[in-house]
């Protein structure tokens, strides 16, 4: 079993890197704040007598051999890096979590006939650079590698100029070896487990998502002597598309959500119509189709907003994942874990994208889901009670333990 | 008559201060663009042999003395701050037009029995600080002293340390000598004298108007595992607001105008619902019981969002004011002295806001406009041609004369 002290010791010093005032962690990816956290990681890994390796994406690995030389590899982590003044629980558990499975493994004499690695993703949250997941994405060969190196950040930053600056560049190809399946604990991030009063979720799947960048291109023109038939408002047509977003997910009967996250406005000044927005959408549902037909609604939805303002627009999806069943066998593995643990659980599937969704294209993949206090994340407030995080890697041992006996 | 070529030449070399690549300029009040801009204007006024002073408010007077020591003053002029990233025209045309006017007077051997003050105000944009038209709000005693300068930007900066970092701080009281009428030259920046091919306008009164910041305070979480039904989005409420502006402004019969100009989101991140939304509002009508009925309806738009959405919200009117025809006589002499430059004109009002409709409630005031090529102002494209301008300031220079001679 887990060692609850090293544990919640460990959890409690990475948590102070990048610490706000208000309780949260502050590490976007590849901030300095993000290389402090890599490096303890690093350090944690060595003195755990793992082999650390780190991959051209900045992707952290730290290996413990098994028994058979030739078998393949039991993978599991999550992420280190965080939301701007994010939570101290996201990525951060399943990574953390991770280490303490080895750590039970090797106090407790136990081996295992096939090796046992943990990896920490690189830009997993997608809020510095899109898109998310970018490190899983590009090992998993969903993107390739110089794609990724070009992703810019808002102030035009390159990820693989950053990642070479925190010295994280590595020199390892970013694609898998021979993996026999994949683990992930994380926290749920929705209200569903605290809502069923469980502390453990077994997670049957990822939904499928679709980000989109919008931006409406109309007339700047001052606020008062501009007669209202004369104007070209690119914030009025944002708002329109808004509104649709909202409205789309209220169709009966689907589990569509829809965000409109980001909104950018030039000249932005109290007395000026607004010229330029730009702007994000994030659509997500369990159903490949219904996210299908919102991006084609939603798109629809911007046309006609621009027709109607007389604006320009670009649109972009910069990013879509479909909804994809993770493994059967791996499923039943978390969830036999999940007794042997003693714990009650249910199972699930994830609104928030997960490294695990990618690897699950390339291999067995399960994860373990963790109850977020009132649904809350991506927030400084985002909290998981201890014995619920303690009970994660306590499945996570066991399932990882499991599918590492031959 | 005007000299026409000095005219142009001080009008070319002024705009150099701050000038964008895009052909506008930027020169946003108590920037170092804007210092430099108020240098050469003190240094042009004193080769015209006038009587610099800047008062406490940093407003920029030029001075004549008349035949009778004591005449109440003829005070005319407008304001050399600008929008950000704005045009070369706005503002500008109205005080070096005055310096003409002048020039011309002193060149032609012409004295006139009052005298003759150019004033530069400071902070007419209101777009680094609001409110606007603070020079003239000051020294008409709309607003005091102590409340402009504790004013502070969107850095923090007060515009009381901004205007002495510039060395415009003056000694001289903000408040209005013994005036006997006020006239302001400027750019239309709306559509009406262009479309009815008409070099000048005679200003009759400007469009009263409210100006309101709004805040809407919900929760930030996961666009992705949150359910719409747990959603407290400040911007969808900012959408219902948005678009209620563009639906009152439709009613019937009015001329309100109203705008949704400046938008900050937090967190603003592509994957996490937006929790704050600061917004302004602008609405006008030359209509004051318009305004009044625009502000009200707006507000219950705001208070229903924020209910339907779970939202605290604030709201606070940081700028009324109220519409107020200009003089009579005031108007009479504007278009008396279009006749005699033998210019056809027409009277209209102003949508735009001018510190003339301050001055207006302490001394007989009207303005004189000229076009505004495709109304476009408060952009780098602001344009108006340039014989426009000569005329609008050889119609300025004879409602000064006729004013100032008894
Ligand atoms: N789990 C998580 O927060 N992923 C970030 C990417 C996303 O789902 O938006
Ligand atoms: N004339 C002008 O652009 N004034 C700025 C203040 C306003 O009307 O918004």
């Amino acid at each position: 079993t887990i060692d609850e002290q090293r544990f919640r010791q460990r959890f409690d010093e990475f948590n102070e890197i990048g610490a706000t005032d208000a309780g949260g962690v502050d590490r976007p990816t590849l901030s300095d704040e993000n290389k402090a956290a890599r490096d303890t990681l690093v350090e944690w890994f060595r003195e755990a007598e793992l082999d650390v390796r780190i991959d051209e994406m900045g992707n952290i690995f730290g290996r413990r051999e098994g028994r058979d030389p030739d078998a393949s590899t039991v993978l599991f982590g999550s992420h280190v890096d965080s939301q701007y003044n994010g939570g101290r629980y996201d990525g951060v558990v399943g990574v953390l979590g991770a280490l303490e499975a080895i750590e039970a493994l090797t106090d407790a004499g136990i081996e295992t006939d096939r090796p046992l690695e943990i990896v920490a993703w690189s830009n997993e949250e997608g809020v510095r650079f899109q898109p998310d997941m970018l490190g899983s994405g590009v090992y998993t060969g969903v993107f390739d590698l110089e794609y990724a190196y070009r992703r810019e950040d808002k102030d035009g930053k390159r990820f693989g100029d950053e990642l070479e600056r925190i010295g994280y560049k590595g020199e390892d190809p970013c694609e898998p070896g021979d993996l026999h399946c994949y683990f992930e604990l994380h926290v749920e991030q929705g209200p569903f487990l605290e809502q069923a009063d469980l502390s453990v979720g077994v997670v049957e799947g990822v939904f499928g998502f679709s980000w989109m960048n919008v931006a409406f291109e109309g007339q700047a023109n001052h606020a008062g002597p501009t007669p209202m038939t004369m104007r070209r408002d690119a914030f009025v047509a944002t708002a329109d598309v808004t509104k649709a977003v909202r409205e789309i997910t209220a169709t009966e009967g689907t589990d569509l959500v829809g965000t409109v996250g980001s909104v950018d406005v030039w000249p932005n000044s109290i007395n000026v119509i607004p010229e330029r927005v730009e702007f994000t959408i994030d659509c997500r549902s369990y159903d490949n189709a219904v996210v299908d037909a919102a991006v084609e609604r939603v798109q629809d939805e911007i046309a006609w907003a621009a027709e109607r303002e007389g604006l320009e627009y670009e649109f972009e999806e910069i990013m879509r994942v479909d909804a994809d069943p993770f493994d059967d066998e791996c499923i039943e593995t978390v969830a036999e874990a999940a007794d042997e643990a003693g714990c009650e659980y249910t199972r699930l599937v994830s609104g928030a994208g997960h490294d695990a969704n990618y690897l699950n294209k390339i291999a067995p993949t399960s994860m373990i889901f963790v109850p977020s206090v009132d649904g809350i994340s991506h927030r400084e407030s985002e909290y998981t009670e201890w014995e619920d995080v303690v009970t994660g890697a306590e499945v996570l041992l066991r399932a990882v333990r499991k599918q590492a006996t031959a």
